[in-house]
């Protein structure tokens, strides 16, 4: 290749309103829309294409422009059509937001959600999804908690492998698999104030075994092949320029052989926002040299490949980096197939997308997901018999997605919706709340009120950060107002962050947790409330009890203090919460271990009981301490977790098998090391279990 | 020495209860009190005493101590008398609060104030300080802001530098200097979610570039001859068992010669917090491996003392770690002067403590730190011919100190006393405002209302962490009620930190923060309000809008966005924000420069003019940018700050010589490098400033 092809493919194009005839947004294609080949030649001429993205083509479209591709460059590479689909792909079915996913507890649900995302992007044509996200959320202030599997490491790696696996499949040379890219790389979910690409604080060892710990299953056992260089700069470097993580890390520790696209512009900033760079070209050549492969909108096609052009002439930038980026780029596409067969059946699209086992998927996850907070004196399930329900609040009647996804999407079955479809015989009224005598009037002639509050997108999402973590708007005058008039009243969230509900703790009975619930979010949440779902979701993100208290993850080292003078510092509901309509008991933890031998690992089981007189799922969660160790490490960690489901009066009993290397510090000498001595577990169902046992590694 | 007496000098002892024949209460002996020979006996019997504490002494105890300690060890080593005396030692002479010092922005005054408390301890054989405190105060919910000099390195850096100038004089063998011992080393002002003691996060370069950088001064220029190491972790490491921090930096890189105490407990901690060692003798001897020389009240001297001593038989601990903790200890005994002369002359204290010069002193500090926040339609000064002042609040009678100080020393000068001296002609009335009702009825009756507001001992100060920084206890309603009067009002704030006074910064006229103004502040104050004081006090520590925007300190790197979706991202009052009574142009800022050689300054210039009708002071303050630099670098940084006095219309040029090792960054070889490049330069009276110029490195 010349080194004018080289660059080419280091490039993602913007393809909606360049490459055809029509468009309906700057993201996607008019459903008619025709390829129209003198732009691709003033675009692209004959060096190539490296990605196409904003673009959502159906198969025609992607077909036409990938023919053209090939035939236009001398090699006859093709394009790699990337796009948006965290929670579902574009058109197709719409899943719960992440968040809500982790709240499942179960990652078979995030294996299915990632192969039908990619099932039905693939049948477009499209190889490669922007996601899973692995950031651990650790700042509720930040917009894109929602965007997360969570606070937590353990979970969200194994989410990430689960999604990531699901994403792929066996192998992505098919017509049902796509690249999956998690992102972002690596520790964005602790900025600075909250605030989206603010600068990280954080230490290697903190780096290395919290943050990067979340991402490692994807890359090691689930082989994604791609990742996203994050905005932010952690201790005065930026992610883009930071071969440390880049280079060494991925590629050196992991073997990571896909290819590191840029997020959004993250290249420009380093020129404009770190001024580590001091132009265009020193800031592109910049990025490659430390391990990035492919810039994303950050600066003009001609700029960006004539820098990294120059650089290598100049000797400023290694014939090895620019090789090491085009190779990682081409890999992807060989390993996708696309050399063999770049062209998507036309056909496929009808049989591959909002399949009915899709839509059921949906609803399976957002059934799951639905995570009981409170329930005083058993108000759920409410009867069916109920003669007046009055649904009440902004999020009542409509379905919220959250972020990447368009509200225009899926079949929207909102709480109103799925609560008349429960109770056909019910009078079921609903008033948004914008007016709250009017919704106090409402209110006073049901017999229940289900309040609907919550967020949405634009005071949550990427870029909506807020100082103020209580119900936005009028929500919480609303909700005092509504439950002043004493009837019996629950409070239904849809959200995408952890919100202080402390007035909503103390004086509202039940407390039902949906996040973004997918297009039948609605249906899912209306079950629970009337009993036939029995919730089992748990959360995977602390609720605080203020902005004050932050940060608030259970997993703190144990010198954190908990304890302020005008706060007892304990969280509204901590991490791994969720209530049941029946109850469980833990009993006989024990823990079993060979010799410290390398591979060998710890057995642990525990028995659970249903002892309530309803059939559910629980979440049984393993927290692990160390004892005492060479540096501090956190007071209790997830080890290992499993949703089981119990009939009435079952008993089960629950193994965990903990691989040595699960028990491992990075220690002061930089290595990583299982260290003998005592180890403390707890296992419940929460992270505030107490039944506990020990074990000693010699 | 053998090793038992060498670990006897790797102790301190508390010693109120301990060794003289009464006591007032744990931290001081009775007046009268005399020393029991049979008591030291059985504590220390023949092996000498590393250092006394908490007894307060005055002469004739700390004379009678010493002569049986000298005589009762082989060698004759002299103990060390260690007392607290961070803005005034015991009995003495009561200064402001540091982050009021340090609002003087007036280095000489920390000079003085760090002399005067040393001569009055040593007055008692007090040898040695626990201060100045050097964390940067990061986090307003952290109740030992008070004890900081604020948010910012450089001014942290020179202020500590002064103090320990003043406070360790040109000698410290001498009967008028003590060691002053910077703490807590070094990070400790960013704990976890601002309570004390919690991990920091945080890498090597802030460490170095922003933590270490703020105690630098005081050890290389000051000389500092002890330090205390924090009870925090970062990343991992808690501060008693790092030698990248004890040992390579302090000792390695900057030469230290003193010793490196325990804080209180802090090497306990190591064992039942940070469980980084697994026993007490572990922890012991982990710390002293670590860099640490001293402990404090960790473990019962019996315990600390044998597991040195095994630790060194067994080879856990190097014998050469010992004798460094031994040699650091026995060193500053010999620089003070010990050997030669151990006894204090029992005359002085009389002619040392609380002086006419050391009151007048506290008075000056407290004129120099008054900083107005607000004064809209120049309601300040108010006119002495007032008829009746109101002085209403918590805080308008009684004189508050801040942490570190006895409510019962000194002269308790409160806001009302200082009023009632400044017009004396006016009738001037006080309630205390728990009964609002009842302030308001005579707030009514007055011409104007004086809001004696802020905080008090117990909502904070050391382990008094806030997750909530609006005005504590009534004080919101109280000053809403008072304003809705319509009476002209003033807030003056006492306080030890920044607090969220949204409300106020809308709704009242003028807001003057006093800080914990010393035994004097009530003059100072009302001098102020009466316009015999111009104030010229500028915030070390900025005031954030809200818990939601923390961390808010000016310095974040650009990359920091301050942007909220329900919030604005702005600060109430900037970082070296104050008004004058007078007002102040800039003009003519200019930097010269040579080329870039070894030792070479960059020379600035400012033209400060005062363009009021009134003589005053200003803080002339300039900030730098790099542009760019090869790692992310402060939006702007403070390098240099001057406080002039201007006579109305009077102009004066003001110059700063920056020298190069002010620009240099430590760059991501893990060196400290002055790079090349346009730097841009802001001068004017607050971090807010806008007049600006650059100039190149080349």
């Amino acid at each position: 290749m010349t080194i004018q092809e080289k660059v080419r493919q280091l490039d993602m194009y913007s393809s909606a309103r360049e490459i055809v005839s029509a468009h309906t947004d700057d993201t996607h294609a008019a459903l008619d829309a025709t390829f129209v080949p003198e732009k691709a030649e003033s675009i692209w001429g004959d060096l190539g294409v490296g990605a196409v993205h904003d673009l959502n083509p159906n198969p025609e479209q992607a077909n036409a422009i990938q023919k053209w591709v090939i035939s236009h460059n001398r090699l006859g590479i093709p394009a790699l059509f990337i796009e948006e689909g965290l929670h579902g792909y574009d058109t197709g079915t719409v899943f719960p937001a992440p968040i809500g996913l982790a709240g499942t507890w179960d990652p078979e649900v995030a294996r299915e959600t990632g192969a039908a995302i990619a099932a039905e992007a693939r049948s477009h044509g499209v190889g490669m999804i922007l996601g899973p996200v692995l950031d651990l959320a650790r700042d509720p202030r930040w917009g894109r908690v929602e965007e997360d599997f969570g606070e937590d490491t353990y979970l969200t790696g194994q989410f990430g492998l689960a999604y990531v696996q699901g994403m792929q499949g066996e192998t992505l040379a098919s017509d049902h698999t796509a690249v999956a890219e998690p992102k972002h790389f690596v520790g964005h979910g602790s900025p600075e104030g909250g605030e989206n690409t603010s600068p990280v604080h954080m230490g290697e060892r903190e780096m290395r075994t919290e943050m990067l710990a979340a991402f490692e299953p994807a890359f090691r056992q689930g082989h994604a092949m791609s990742t996203m260089a994050a905005y932010h700069e952690i201790d005065g470097i930026p992610m883009t320029a930071d071969p440390l993580v880049l280079k060494q890390i991925l590629r050196g520790e992991w073997g990571f052989q896909g290819f590191v696209l840029s997020d959004l512009g993250a290249i420009r900033r380093l020129y404009e926002d770190h001024r580590v760079a001091s132009s265009p070209q020193a800031a592109s050549c910049l990025a490659i040299r430390s391990g990035v492969d492919m810039q994303f909108y950050d600066f003009d096609h001609a700029v960006f490949q004539k820098a990294l052009i120059d650089c290598v002439h100049d000797g400023t930038l290694a014939s090895a980096d620019l090789d090491r980026a085009v190779r990682s780029v081409l890999r992807v596409k060989f390993i996708l197939g696309l050399f063999d067969r770049p062209y998507v059946d036309p056909t496929l699209m009808s049989r591959a997308e909002r399949t009915p086992e899709h839509l059921a998927l949906s609803l399976r996850s957002a059934r799951e997901s639905m995570t009981l907070l409170k329930n005083d004196g058993n108000l759920l399930p409410l009867a069916k018999t109920t003669k007046h329900i009055a649904v009440i609040g902004p999020n009542g009647n409509i379905a919220r997605y959250g972020d990447y996804e368009r509200e225009a999407n899926g079949k929207h079955v909102s709480l109103f919706d799925g609560i008349r479809e429960e109770a056909p015989d019910a009078l079921v009224t609903f008033d948004e709340g914008k007016d709250i005598s009017a919704a106090v009037a409402i209110a006073k002639q049901s017999d229940i009120v289900i309040l609907g509050l919550g967020e949405w997108q634009g005071v949550e999402g990427e870029g909506f950060d807020r100082t103020n973590l209580d119900l936005p708007g009028n929500q919480e005058a609303l909700l005092e107002a509504i439950v002043a008039i004493g009837k019996p009243a629950v409070l239904v969230l849809e959200n995408g962050r952890p919100l202080t509900i402390r007035w909503a703790k103390q004086h509202v009975r039940a407390i039902l947790e949906a996040w973004y619930p997918g297009e039948l979010g609605g249906q899912a949440i209306a079950e629970t409330l009337f009993g036939d779902n029995n919730p089992a979701g748990r959360l995977t993100i602390t609720f605080p009890a203020s902005t004050g208290q932050l940060p608030a993850y259970y997993s703190a080292d144990p010198s954190r203090v908990h304890k302020y003078v005008d706060d007892d510092g304990k969280p509204l509901f901590p991490f791994g919460w969720g209530l049941s309509y029946t109850t469980f008991r833990y009993d006989r933890l024990t823990a079993t271990h060979s010799t410290l031998k390398s591979g060998q690992s710890v057995h642990v089981t525990v028995d659970v009981t249903n002892t309530g007189s309803q059939d559910g799922d629980d979440v049984v969660q393993l927290y692990l301490r160390r004892d005492y160790s060479s540096v501090e490490t956190p007071g209790r960690e997830l080890k290992g977790f499993t949703r089981i489901h119990l009939k009435a009066g079952e008993t089960k009993t629950v193994s965990f098998d903990l691989p040595q290397e699960s028990l491992q510090i990075w220690n002061t000498d930089r290595n990583w090391v299982v260290e003998p001595g005592g180890y403390t577990l707890w296992a419940g169902g929460s992270s505030e279990a107490t039944l506990q046992t020990m074990f000693q590694l010699r």
